[in-house]
């Protein structure tokens, strides 16, 4: 059918199962077709075709509620809830985004990213429509990574303790992003494994049946009744044992097995958990062959040979990271790399080929990676977490009371610091300044290119006491690296353009901006002078003093909240020394959150560009004069 | 003996189980007798006397690591490890610290404050002598209330993947703080009601002889087959299936079986958890008797009567906001009360007892809390999260990601803001405003007073989007509170003192102290006005302009850290408007933790004395004069 017509999900409710089955070769087509354009999270959305098409048409949403964990597997919602039509603007600027938004469609109820919300958020629904009364039913889909964020295991807890209705659907297709990580891992992968579904505790005495040697010489078949009392356990016991009805696994692509299933989780009173296994990138080669995760989210590729474009560039800084740490790591036995479940983005899967007994993959876990470095610091070693600056927020209480309280040496490598484009909002990396610059103990480094970024690194890793080097997603500029590494000094910026009637103050990646700025100003005879403010925390006092000696005027310039960061600092130290009449002003990310689109298209949006830079500047000048 | 004469553990390794026996009997009369003049955490110590006894004994502190989670239960440890003599300085200013803390003393290597740290911190020095390839053992002492915080589960499910070297001493007395909430508490109380040890895995074969009806008419013994492994599952196979060698339950107050279990974990390879049954309060009858938690912690007390020594004195902040709380519950039916694990010191616990259908506690689980009171305020709910200032700390990625990014309306009480005396640094509430203030769409506010209190939480209830209104430990002043509720206006400030020369922007509950300060300079002819700056987001933008018009200087004081915090945003504001030349200096938290003593100390500590904030005044008058 043509998916565009698609105005609500009520039409699949009346749809024959040939007819589903059908419609879910048209999506998958769709999905292959579209995203080979615009790219975006192909495999996660093949491997739920059938689940969403089900879950439609059991629940009557927007009054049930379907919730999607992180939000990058709702593409086959969208289609269903009338947003066909929209997919080749997917993740860009203006255009469908690629999570549930709530102000795309009534049928996005809760708006995710980050993963592991989706149980707590569901929870928060259905125990509303106890006390409401009415009888709106919450079904959320969560992945097996994503079950294992501690705020997912939270969530599980509280459901079993409170006994609350609700259906979570785990879609477990045995790796999220990267292969997962935990325990919880190995006993998800032992259910899957059981050849018999436990659909009912009814089915009990079937089971019981297929257990071999039951009765007579007891200390014999011990070990043997221990191998099925596992397989039992194994077999839903875990989450039986937490308040569950468990009910799987169901084949996640067979739609009687998973209608059967849904309906019957629907009516059960209390939580139930349907475990349905599902494959990641069904039904398109390329994508379902894919042992990497280069399939999970990607740009355009070629449909009939699965070749994906490239677009050749410089290094990006993640790659710049990862080997500048492998150097160090092969002359340094006490450094080790922690990632929570990116080994991929943040380049660290090189690390762990080379260095397999000093990487730690921890999962989705950012309370405890942050906190487990801390210990590893105790004893002296030198752990590098690497770490997206919106996932660090997870760690922000073991920031402040493990790390920063007890002053120890842990490196964050802070990746994708800044506007990252595509994925929009949530993953945004603006908050990170604001939250750590508060923190005792912390230095705050950015560079301005992926030179001084292995430098910062280097000097990261040999500094002492908690230390954060953020750096932005995408390539560096192709600059000549320096073979050797060497220390830079904390606290003393880079006078990187000289002059003399107004000076930037450029934190990190901001400095090609501030020189077309200063380029656009060199033709009026405004002479701007740039500083590379490398470090946020500490400032350089040296400098801010000579600025404020030849009664200069200051812009500072940061890819961070306006609130709270850089250039609130620059306020704060001047106002501390009574040097209150000095000019100051601010460029950087508004009090909003900034959606999807290109960084280009976003910096415009908000007037992060050099017209508007030299605009604030020429505006300082008669400010700069008069104090002068 | 004398405790006072242990200068190291060392001695213990050579006692006899009956001399374990009197150090036990001397330990807990020492802790009774001297925790009745200071107070302190008298419940959890008596429980854990026997548990810390074995721990020293068996492994050699501080070359083998103890990780005391939380941390209120390491007085034993402290007397063993030669602080006896301090304990008359407990939680004093700088006196004995009632957590561990490294600079007190080489055993303690791992300092904590806050809940569910010590799997991760024991995990990383586990690693660190893995790859050092020392021998340090690791153990961690986590309560049952601790091991449901979602870091505690994340590393759990990492310790069993990685199957790292190390011992879980599950230290369960069924009650943490509050009684315990979740699934896994109904899993551990399970375990606990077993009448038989899983000593080892040999144990099987004893347990199987104990089911009856093994063998013969299956379809009949399904449903007690299913008990049967219901009890094994009980009994450790939860553990074991998440990868950890399960010992238990051990009788926590028998020496014996403590060391054969203990000894057992220390030398066995893996992960290993035992399961310790203690009774909080042991061997002292008031608090063994404790149903409500009373002591937990506590000030000084009448030995012989148990009678707790009460100073008389108006409504506590905690108090007010929750009888306001319910006031307004029995008119709205929307309104839901949520707790983590803190119904008493919230004293949320009123409001359980009137609404218990409306009142959640999720136990230590602050993440979840906070997502959860989105999706409820996704239904028009009213959600109202009480929660301590630095315990929100762990939600900071749910308030970035869940509540301010959808702009949902919920309520955070955050009480114990501000500095809170004797739990120190890991509790000091401080940095609120400046994790806070940066995120879209967020209202804060903070009240002079407990009247202002009321009238602000009702405003908070009613308003729309995310709001926090911050609160002081401790009693308010005793004024006379309004009957009616009433909405103040947000982002309007109240002049509380006139006077033109400067102004004091008081935010809070500094306003006794900004009083004082000018009544001082009044003597001396200066004219200090002072603003109840009651929303630090919004600012009053009417009244800034004022004070600049009148080219005043303004002084900010908070309690709260200097940077990003309320003060930052004044002079955020006025340069966004180009208004450099403002005099502007602010007074609150310096950039460092603050240690434990009593608030008017440590006030005195970092200078926030009416003294000083009157000697800042004056050194502004030139400026200000200057300026005019």
């Amino acid at each position: 059918m043509n998916l565009e017509t698609i105005k609500n999900p009520e039409f699949v409710k009346d749809c024959t199962q040939q007819e589903l089955k059908e419609l879910a070769i048209d999506i998958r087509e769709f999905l292959v077709r579209k995203l080979s354009v615009t790219g975006g999270h192909l495999g996660p959305n093949l491997g739920v075709v059938e689940l969403t098409l089900i879950l439609h048409s059991l629940y009557d949403s927007p009054k049930d509620k379907l919730i999607w964990d992180v939000g990058h597997q709702s593409y086959v919602h969208k289609i269903l809830t009338g947003r066909a039509g929209d997919f080749d603007s997917l993740r860009k600027y203006k255009g469908l985004c690629g999570f549930p938004k709530r102000n795309e469609s009534d049928h996005d109820v809760w708006e995710t990213g980050h993963s592991s919300t989706s149980l707590s958020a569901a929870m928060g629904m259905a125990l509303s429509s106890q006390i409401k009364g009415n009888d709106s039913k919450v079904a959320a889909i969560i992945g097996d990574g994503a079950l294992t964020g501690g705020m997912a295991l939270e969530a599980l807890n509280h459901i079993g303790h409170e006994q609350t209705d609700l259906t979570i659907i785990l879609n477990d297709n045995e790796m999220s992003i990267a292969p997962n990580v935990g325990a919880l891992h190995g006993i998800l992968g032992r259910m899957r494994k059981a050849n018999t579904y436990q659909k009912t505790k009814d089915d009990v005495e079937d089971i019981l049946k297929r257990i071999p040697a039951f009765g007579g010489k007891i200390a014999a078949t011990a070990e043997r009744l221990k191998d099925s009392l596992k397989f039992m356990v194994t077999t839903g016991m875990f989450f039986e044992e937490m308040g569950f009805t468990y009910l799987g696994p169901v084949d996640g692509h067979d739609l009687d097995d998973l209608r059967s299933n849904i309906a019957f989780a629907k009516q059960t009173k209390g939580p139930v958990i349907v475990h349905t296994i599902t494959k990641k990138g069904k039904g398109y080669a390329p994508a379902e062959n894919d042992a990497k995760g280069t399939w999970h989210g990607l740009g355009p590729y070629k449909i009939d040979s699965g070749e994906v474009v490239k677009k050749p560039g410089p290094p990006a800084y993640s790659g710049v990271f990862s080997s500048t740490l492998q150097k160090m790591a092969a002359a340094d036995p006490d450094i080790v790399a922690i990632t929570a479940a990116m080994p991929g983005g943040t380049k660290l899967d090189s690390f762990a080929e080379k260095f397999p007994d000093r990487m730690f993959d921890v999962g989705i876990a950012e309370q405890h990676a942050t906190t487990m470095a801390a210990g590893m610091a105790t004893q002296g070693m030198k752990p590098v977490f690497a770490v997206y600056s919106t996932f660090l927020q997870r760690g922000y209480d073991q920031l402040v009371h493990d790390v920063c309280r007890q002053n120890l040496h842990v490196v964050f490598a802070i990746d994708r610091a800044g506007l990252v484009g595509a994925d929009g909002e949530t993953h945004q990396g603006v908050f990170d300044i604001a939250y750590l610059r508060h923190l005792p103990n912390m230095t705050i480094l950015m560079p301005k290119d992926e030179n001084e970024l292995q430098h910062m690194l280097y000097t990261a890793v040999y500094h002492d006491g908690p230390i954060a080097v953020r750096y932005p997603r995408g390539n560096g500029y192709g600059i000549e690296m320096d073979n050797e590494l060497k220390k830079i000094d904390i606290g003393k910026w880079e006078v990187v353009r000289d002059g003399k009637e107004l000076t930037i103050l450029s934190f990190g990646t901001m400095l090609p901006i501030a020189e077309e700025a200063a380029a656009i100003l060199a033709e009026e005879n405004i002479d701007v002078r740039i500083v590379n403010a490398r470090s946020a925390k500490p400032l350089d006092a040296d400098i801010l003093q000579e600025l404020y000696e030849e009664k200069g005027a200051v812009l500072t310039l940061e890819e961070a909240a306006l609130q709270g960061s850089f250039g609130s600092a620059v306020l704060e130290h001047y106002h501390d020394l009574n040097q209150h009449d000095m000019v100051i002003n601010r460029m950087g990310i508004p009090d909003r959150y900034i959606e999807h689109g290109s960084v280009p298209e976003l910096y415009e949006e908000i007037g992060l560009t050099p017209e508007n830079v030299a605009g604030t500047l020429r505006d300082m000048v008669p400010a700069k004069r008069q104090r002068a």
